[in-house]
């Protein structure tokens, strides 16, 4: 079976976090959104979904996923069960809902993430809520981002199976989802991220292991990796990042 | 097994969700920070674990649940592994992830109230960010919750078991959500909600069938059930409803 992954075609965004757990997993997906229009694919067909008035369930947002007949929407709960069909999270309930848990908590620091460049009106441009955005960004990089990693560095260290991975003993898609938020901060806060990395050994270590995976490192190197920019989720505002 | 909630005990808030799930269920539960200091309960019992630097499972905020030995957090996350415990969520996984994944739709659209009292820092006062509250209220009202109850009301008119439920043909812990979403909404934002409830006839018979459900019914009625105040998520600032 072929996943139809369907998200903007032009950004990572929140899309980027199933492909890097598809990627790794070596499944067969197509980027719908990303194929021509003339296929039946490109941004029609993703739209087509979302406005539909028949599907039994029709999902509120893209990214949405297409498994065979099934159409299943929200990030993390995608990943919660592409993570269970392809090894890349416990097996066992418990271990399985931590998972979960950690990349929902990674999910709330991604909309901050987007909430410091559009705090008034999603439907806005960046310009028409700047002065905003500046007063939200100066609360997130001093406060949110610390606290957020922080946290995340201290699961690391009170995981008792000491093998440098977020859930367990081996790679998880959280751990996937970590590369991609590191990443995406080192792209949107780099001095921000200068300050605080010295504090997140662990969590840097986990960023480079994940990267350098060979499945992980040869997506980062195609064409199918977008570049981050300043349509996406992490975008790079110098004035926003003090 | 008695179950331990911990959430601030002066506010409903995300704890309340799980409230309605527990009380539903006629579960066995003690609202921990509610109960006395001096028998180990209260607000210090929930920073214990909040600040704990050895469980293997920290949350990252509250809510979070204890169940036996088990510490699980984030509240999406626990209402998917209470459901299935109580019969409160489809047994199949296909109807366990549609419904969660309408659960997440939900803490989407309750992050967005919350935001409107604070659109620029979770630790600063209303007060301090009421000019920029009113602009993101006025695009909340006028957009966003629209949107969002729409696509709950065409999700009901999409459910092939016409039971007026959002998931399959039972009461879900997803319809319960949706009946605090309803009410609390109400509470807010009196007058958006006139304006849009006449589009809404089938989320508004939810939150009435929901209500009068016996034991939610006598759980409103009782002590229990904390009365909305502008300390929680739902605040009532007539300034922010036009």
């Amino acid at each position: 079976m072929t996943y139809e992954l369907y998200y903007w075609p032009d950004i990572q965004g929140r899309g980027e976090f199933i492909r890097l757990l598809l990627e790794e997993a070596g499944a067969d997906y197509v980027d719908v959104a990303r194929l021509p229009a003339r296929q039946g694919m490109g941004i029609a067909a993703l739209m087509r979904t979302l406005d539909s008035t028949t599907i039994e369930h029709p999902p509120f947002a893209a990214p949405y996923l297409r498994a065979g007949e099934r159409v299943i929407g929200q990030t993390a709960n995608i990943l919660l069960f592409l993570g269970a069909r392809h090894g890349l999270a416990p097996r066992a309930e418990a271990g399985r809902l931590w998972a979960h848990q950690l990349q929902l908590t990674i999910a709330d620091l991604l909309t901050e993430v987007h909430d410091c460049h559009h705090p008034i009106a999603g439907g806005l441009y960046y310009e028409d809520q700047k002065r905003e955005a500046k007063r939200r960004a100066a609360d997130f990089t001093a406060n949110r981002v610390p606290k957020f990693l922080g946290y995340f560095e201290r699961v690391l260290a009170q995981n008792p199976r000491r093998g440098g991975y977020l859930v367990g003993g081996r790679l998880s898609y959280v751990d996937l989802s970590m590369f991609q938020m590191v990443a995406g901060l080192r792209y949107a806060f780099p001095r921000t991220m200068a300050r605080i990395e010295p504090e997140l050994p662990g969590l840097l270590a986990l960023h480079d292991r994940a990267s350098a995976r060979p499945r992980i490192a040869a997506y980062l190197a195609s064409k199918r990796r977008l570049a981050f920019n300043e349509d996406g989720i992490f975008r790079h505002y110098p004035e926003l990042d003090r």
